[in-house]
């Protein structure tokens, strides 16, 4: 079982993946948890690279590559290995951001960059996937509560969060292995929701 | 005016492109040399993961997206501004290396290489194409005069070389902007050819 999280940043998704990590640790799953980028040695370097705020001058193509790059070491050394020994794989971002934020939010074609996927995850595709969807107004006063200072990727202004954003709920129309989340509630909330559909899937007994 | 020189390594593209480069500036062109993978700060900071021999669990298709984004970053930060500004590019490999080594030779689906060096090179394509031919015993032979270290890249065998070199072959018989220059004859001579090529297509009077 492969399970992603998705949505802009801030809108809640690390902490419903830890969440649902612990509950299925809690009946007895082994499950491995990656985020992106990064998640080996190899994909460290590359997020080292990406998240560098001295590399101002970066391209937006050769940002979608860096992306692919980290995922496919990911892909191929962690993910994979671990489907296959029967864990639960849980990932913090996944090719999905890649079409959201390189695609509808940078403007790179959409079709080209499903190729790029498709390399990049070994023709991969995520048994679930979590939008936790916020409206950009909520990104930026999530952004005022927290302090502190913001790294390359989000230093990007309103219109391309609003792109980011549609693109992922027209993302979720494509496929059925969507599920929308509504990011304004509570922790609690969201996070029994999660549960509702991964047990059922999983078909745990007892929920 | 693009120029590529493409081969298996040793094959001379090296030597050849500074001797072009240095006839071109002695008829008053302006001419840009750039290698790959590097040529900017970001792809350098690519290249060094590329050639770290520490990097040894590196999956084919995570090389293919690091090439492709050294590449994307050349080509936005520097042989697209050249070009627009009237000078000679030459380039020490270009996309076609991708679709030798990465495709050919290990095996990635060939018509996404195409895709993902469309995106990398923003749709430009060399106005031509230097392919410099030797068979892979002479690779061979001409490590064996060199001394050195190999780095991660040239660990690799004859036979994958042998897909290598025939697949440069099978390029350059589908497109017309490639030259194949027999590789084995001396370094006078193959630069005499090359002037040739070039001197004809920029119209270079007294040749």
């Amino acid at each position: 079982m492969f399970i992603t999280f998705e949505g802009v940043d801030l809108c809640g998704k690390t902490t419903q993946a830890e969440i649902l990590i612990s509950k299925l640790k809690g009946y007895g799953f082994e499950v491995v948890f990656v985020r992106e980028p990064g998640g080996t040695r190899i994909s460290e370097l590359i997020r080292n690279i990406l998240l560098d705020k001295e590399n101002v001058e970066m391209c937006d193509v050769t940002e979608l590559f860096l992306f692919s790059a980290s995922r496919a070491q990911l892909v191929g050394e962690v993910i994979i290995p671990a489907l296959n020994s029967g864990k639960v794989v849980i990932c913090d971002r996944f090719y999905d951001s890649t079409l959201a934020y390189q695609g509808y939010g940078r403007g790179i074609d959409i079709e080209k960059i499903k190729v790029v996927n498709e390399l990049a995850s070994s023709g991969l595709v995520p048994d679930l996937t979590f939008l936790i969807d916020i409206p950009v107004s909520e990104i930026y006063n999530r952004r005022r509560q927290k302090y502190g200072d913001f790294d390359r990727m989000e230093n990007s202004g309103v219109e391309f969060y609003e792109r980011v954003r549609n693109g992922y709920l027209e993302l979720a129309r494509e496929e059925k292995r969507f599920y929308v989340i509504n990011g304004l509630r509570g922790i609690d909330e969201i996070s029994s929701e999660v549960w509702s559909i991964v047990s059922e899937k999983l078909k745990v007994r007892g929920k």
